[in-house]
């Protein structure tokens, strides 16, 4: 899977990335889908040592444009595993208390605790994404915020976090047909926004954002992963497969007991 | 007063720093306290602009060891501020829960808001003061912080934050005096910890880990002040001094009204 993960001094152009490409796995929808499910179980007991040891925190990043798919990745992704030590964090448009802080400020109160894996469903990527297609804030600004970012994930990081920033990569007529779908189902209707169009209309801004995102920010501490999301098996396996392997790659071991259990009598 | 700030390219030793001087002042004490109750009046003001415009963020950082002052200065410099602009952020030993975050995770979240000023009595220094002298974390770990320091604090302050920071410096015969003084007057003996006198006891390691701070984290965007703090009307006098030229250079207005008031009737 390394193969989806911008490396550093990687020059990244999105229309050189196929989003429809499986290329990665030797089977098709139905064999990927019982790989996921061995990665889920995999998943499960990973996050349970993670708990346990209560050393690591881990931080996951999803970003990507309407309908690519990140509430999707935390449903099929994370089945499974113990609310307890995973947690969701959303980053909507934020309150006039926010607004009223540092952009960073909201994000860093939501960072995972030791033991801890927090999802961002959108994150600090915002600020430097919508923000600059919208003009909310002056370019010298958003500018600005490529370096603040970096220095605050390599500080995340230099202090116990594993972090992992997925970019959902769809192309515009997949999200055209997942927003009609959402369009002709009556139970699907309280997904869609009328919003989003106007966001769908500044694709090519977006696009643009994202690619100056994935230059600029995918750094050896804190890597993104441009992950082919057209199909929705494949998006999740990749997700999966690289989560499993980065939480392997801890080196995680159940802490011994402080006493020795061996005498403990239970009467 | 720009003599005791510490240049960023400077190269500090605390010995040649005398505690005892006042000389940025003409007269005595008597006189001191005067022009202290002047800047006073003046800061009152213009914290009530700072609160009306709305825009700035100011962060006042107090360390020093301990007897040096830190809460006398809350005390005898803001006094007479609105407490609705104007906090203070204590920060003691870590709770379970924040020693299970990033170190700068429990300050993020007491940076202020725009309008407001905090005051950090104690704050994330002490993660490469007490936790350097007492060998808490490894030294590779707190030798990296004072990057992510100003790293951090460069946000903060691009982000819109004022930030002033002030070592509170005495000697050590100057905290004998005031540790006995404690000792002497049993309505300050809830001041008294026996545990202080180990801290004493490591003043030369304190030094040498302030030196290291005033060295490597003063900078343009957020700047250390040396203040002689001996005598307690000289270091108020000093800190009052420095806060209200740095908020008059912020030139603040008072916001334009957003409707015409002229055509306001009041019936």
């Amino acid at each position: 899977m390394d193969k989806y993960r911008v490396k550093p001094e990687e020059k990244i152009r999105l229309k050189d990335w196929d989003p429809d490409e499986t290329d990665s796995f030797d089977g098709g929808k139905d064999e990927g889908r019982e790989r996921l499910q061995e990665l889920n179980r995999e998943l499960e007991s990973l996050q349970e040592l993670l708990y346990a040891e209560h050393k690591h925190k881990v931080l996951i990043v999803l970003q990507g444009m309407d309908t690519s798919g990140k509430d999707g990745v935390i449903r099929h992704v994370f089945e499974g595993v113990n609310p307890q030590g995973v947690r969701v964090a959303n980053f909507k448009v934020p309150t006039p208390e926010e607004l009223d802080h540092d952009y960073l400020w909201r994000v860093h109160r939501q960072t995972p605790a030791k033991g801890e894996i927090v999802i961002f469903n959108r994150s600090h990527y915002e600020d430097v994404l919508v923000v600059r297609v919208h003009g909310l804030v002056a370019e010298e600004v958003w500018k600005r915020r490529f370096a603040h970012i970096n220095d605050f994930e390599r500080m995340l990081a230099e202090e116990g976090t594993l972090i992992l920033k997925f970019f959902l990569h769809i192309d515009a007529e997949e999200q055209k047909k997942r927003l009609q779908a959402r369009l002709d189902d009556p139970t699907k209707h309280w997904k869609f926004n009328v919003g989003d169009l106007k966001e769908r209309a500044r694709w090519a801004d977006y696009m643009q954002a994202y690619e100056d995102v994935l230059n600029k920010t995918s750094t050896e501490f804190a890597p993104w992963y441009i992950v082919p999301s057209n199909k929705k098996w494949y998006r999740n396996l990749v997700i999966a497969s690289v989560l499993v392997d980065a939480l392997k790659g801890l080196k995680m071991q159940f802490p011994q007991p402080k006493e020795d259990l061996s005498q403990v009598v239970i009467e």
